[in-house]
């Protein structure tokens, strides 16, 4: 194809994308805004600015160099955000680390990738440590302290955060480089196998915020964000980059709030006087709040909350709103740097009533500016946009992750046809909303289509007689898998239920055009002893294992 | 500098930055929200975008292929907004004609560009004629007529564009490209010599999108722009894509208004009915209007207007205040695609009084995220922000022309020491806002500093006896330059007011520290004939050629 193309790559006159530029605008536009450290901190962008330089020079002070990489074990705090800015600013790359990984995957992430200093919170000096005999590349650790206080450990610590800050000059310039430069990265936990590593550039990162920011501050459906709203995150910084809104609220000059570790009393203060107007969370985390004791004493309203990470109960969504918190879902995962949809309300939607607006916040929503998003068959098709046909929902977008760190074949497997394969089923309404109705790994695939293993739960779950359910698919030599149920009893219908009354009920749903009639299990295990994972969830896996 | 890349270039999994995909949201978000022509058409996003594919086919079948550049001269309409998107979309070039433009530039330009097709407005068909014996490249012409009808003429039409639309369906498949191709050229015309021209990239032109937005939707200072805004452009579609503006509200969904030619009794009407809150112009147009004998029967309370293209005075800024509209000054040129600055009211100054927020208003402003902008003295040093220090104004930022068109000594000129020079003088205060004070061409170089000949002329303009003034610089073998000032006195002064009587003047501001001592006029021309141009403005070129 004929096209003229202007810039030469590299031009002299070519402009990188990189993370330093995010924080110019704040600077001009309003400096003396704060940020905000639970109720221990405060400083100003301006600050804030002086100490990410000095981070900078004190980590080169300790070595650190374009290309290296520093890793980070943190609550949300202030310190997080100068790293978010100093480490990829420097040319380095940020990993921040899972602090809830088990001691074997931690240092298994460490030296996977290759960190060379690691900053790591007082609470998480014994994980740390129990690992230190197994670091390979690790060069200096430096203890994050609220204190100022050094805990007794077998770390040999290059120091304090603080301390060190303290005696370096604030004098540091940021070098200009390819803005395919990586930036940051971190590791995605599975349910097999060791974790994988994710990483993104400063481009990526760059691209990721303008484009979230151009739905949350632009359109003005059910909400929108502006440089007058106060953030706090209640997602883990660690996790992926507490969704990419530390940057976007930066770039804004806003106000920002971080609250360590989530504790319902500390948030709800911290949201009370510090004036906290937007958040975001997984819906375990809203619903400790809305089930907290200390609720009724602050007033919600318009505190606007993006729930995410899982999907987001109509129940517990309709339980915020009459708080008068104003929450929606959002969509996307480790490996998509992460937002890919935005439960926003169309225009005309917002006349619709509270059930159907209650619906619409709880779907997965529609693709941000930039996002290309289908849900696709087993052969790679796309499937039609009618809210009933469930496909693997494939994405393009500028900021997903290249692949998996050192990992040739899975990353493979991720970008099949090169499209960004989600593992999530989910299925596209008229309107552009997507729903996820199951994970991939989950679905049945039975006579060429996919029925999800949630839905047909829901469907036996919902027999009078059923109080547990778990739906997997089995290999069968003509429909390729079939559907197996095990089912619990309610000790009150014990013996009076039979397979076939179960199967009767689910040909109700076939007769209602829900399920085709071959999702109707074949098989029904009643009385059924489930099999469960360490912290009590259905093991889907140790069941198909049972039954294939 | 040792730096991890993440995308070897081109990536398997590269995304370009493309302005089809600014289309792609608005489809899904709002695709019944509406784009309206004056007062004769209307149509939805869902149309337009099949026209855009309409038209790519319409072009395909002419002949148009990527690479190519498709040439338009018309007002403000849908059907220009079809082609913002088409042209570029297709991996053709859009050259946006200059419609004022005299026939010998018409016909320089054209084949400069090397348009290979031409839609024309009827009411151009006659320039375009006058011109036609010297294509050089032109191998069609479209005319688009409101009415169907084609008019008399020599030149020799492919056919009318809506009637060529009517006959070609609605596909075409849009093809994924280098972001770096070439999306749009133009010409901006300079006093001396042939225009010149610039070109924007796919990148380029999203880039400035997502920046400009995340100001004019994220900061909610003055004012703040949303997809509930209605949108007017009051500068034409031929100046710099209208700023650049179209595809920010398309991206956004909001609904847009497309005046065709700019009547007052017109654009009020269209403000009217259909509820334009948000537009753009140079002040010329927003004098038209606040003096035009309608205003008063139309409400403009809480309409937001950019000002750009030449200085907004503090007079016309509080007459618009009064009307209700909510103005300030927006700073670019046709070489910065073209935002760079808006003048937003920081948050502590909007508790400023009245006088205060017009002086902000009537800045040139803050600069946008991801421009870089300094001032710099004749040896490329930055000056001080310090409100007084005048330099001239220089800026990088990842959307600028990389140059003018064939020119490579006007481009090097452009971008001397990697800054593209925008040969405006002006001064930063501690604010950070930027206030431009004279073209770099009419300031005097004088003792190793710079002197505002608009300053100067300000200055001598209070004397009581003077009624015009204009200020050049002439060679001085001892200070470089020296100011000379031709001073016209009011007839009831005639006789009586001597040169030192001006200088004099002139040394009560180098008392008030306001000018330093060389910038007193040493030679001052008395009742002088004002060298003029054709269109009335003084003609500074002269006055210089006449004294040098």
């Amino acid at each position: 194809m004929k096209t003229r193309l202007i810039t030469p790559t590299p031009s002299a006159h070519a402009y990188p994308l990189l993370i330093k530029n995010l924080l110019d605008t704040p600077l001009i536009y309003s400096p003396d805004q704060e940020i905000v450290y639970r109720d221990q901190h405060r400083y100003t962008y301006k600050t804030f600015s002086q100490r990410v330089k000095q981070l900078a020079a004190m980590l080169e002070n300790l070595g650190v160099r374009p290309g290296d990489t520093v890793a980070v074990m943190d609550w949300d705090s202030h310190r997080y955000l100068e790293c978010f800015f100093a480490v990829p600013m420097m040319g380095a790359v940020l990993h921040t680390i899972n602090i809830r990984l088990t001691p074997e995957q931690l240092i298994y992430t460490i030296n996977h990738a290759e960190d060379d200093v690691i900053l790591v919170n007082t609470e998480f000096v014994p994980l740390l440590a129990s690992v230190k005999d197994r670091f390979n590349t690790v060069k200096k650790v430096v203890v994050l302290s609220d204190t100022g206080e050094i805990p007794e450990s077998d770390l040999d610590f290059a120091g304090e955060y603080e301390a060190l800050m303290a005696e370096t000059p604030a004098e540091y310039e940021f070098a200009e480089f390819d803005e395919n430069t990586m930036a940051t990265t971190f590791y995605t936990t599975g349910t097999t196998g060791m974790p994988k590593g994710v990483f993104f550039s400063h481009r990526q990162i760059v691209l990721h915020t303008y484009a979230t920011l151009s739905v949350l501050c632009g359109y003005a459906h059910q909400a929108n964000i502006t440089s007058n709203d106060v953030y706090m995150p209640m997602t883990p910084m660690f996790h992926v980059h507490a969704w990419g809104m530390p940057y976007l609220m930066t770039l804004l000059g806003a106000k920002q709030v971080y609250p360590g570790r989530y504790e319902p009393e500390m948030l709800l203060k911290l949201i009370l006087t510090e004036n906290v107007t937007y958040s975001h969370c997984v819906p375990t985390i809203m619903n400790m709040l809305v089930t907290s004791p200390a609720i009724n004493q602050v007033d919600l309203t318009g505190w606007k909350v993006i729930i995410g990470g899982s999907a987001l109960s109509r129940g517990l969504c309709a339980q915020a709103l009459k708080h008068g918190i104003n929450l929606y879902t959002g969509y996307g995962m480790s490996e998509t740097c992460p937002v890919l949809s935005l439960a926003m309300i169309k225009p005309h939607l917002m006349e619709t009533d509270q059930d159907e607006q209650v619906a619409i916040r709880c779907m997965t929503g529609l693709p941000i500016p930039h996002v290309q998003m289908k849900i696709v068959d087993m052969k790679g098709n796309a499937l039609p946009h009618d809210g009933k046909t469930a496909g693997e929902v494939v994405v393009r977008a500028p900021w997903l992750t290249q692949g998996y760190i050192k990992s040739e074949e899975k990353s493979e497997e991720l970008w099949a046809d090169g499209w960004l394969h989600t593992g999530d089923i989910g299925v596209i309404d008229a309107h552009g909303y997507l729903r996820i109705t199951d994970r991939l790994k989950d679905v049945i695939k039975t006579g060429g289509e996919w029925i999800s293993s949630l839905e047909l739960e829901d469907i036996i779950s919902r027999h009078e007689a059923v109080s547990e359910v778990a739906v997997v698919g089995v290999a069968d030599d003509k429909w390729g898998e079939r559907p197996l149920a095990m089912v619990v009893i309610k000790d009150a219908f014990r013996g009076k239920v039979s397979e076939k009354d179960i199967q009767d009920h689910c040909m109700g749903f076939v007769e209602k055009g829900q399920i085709p009639k071959y999702g109707v299990p074949t098989r029904i295990i009643l009385d059924a002893d489930i099999p469960k994972t360490s912290v009590g969830k259905i093991s889907k896996k140790d069941i198909r294992s049972q039954y294939q």
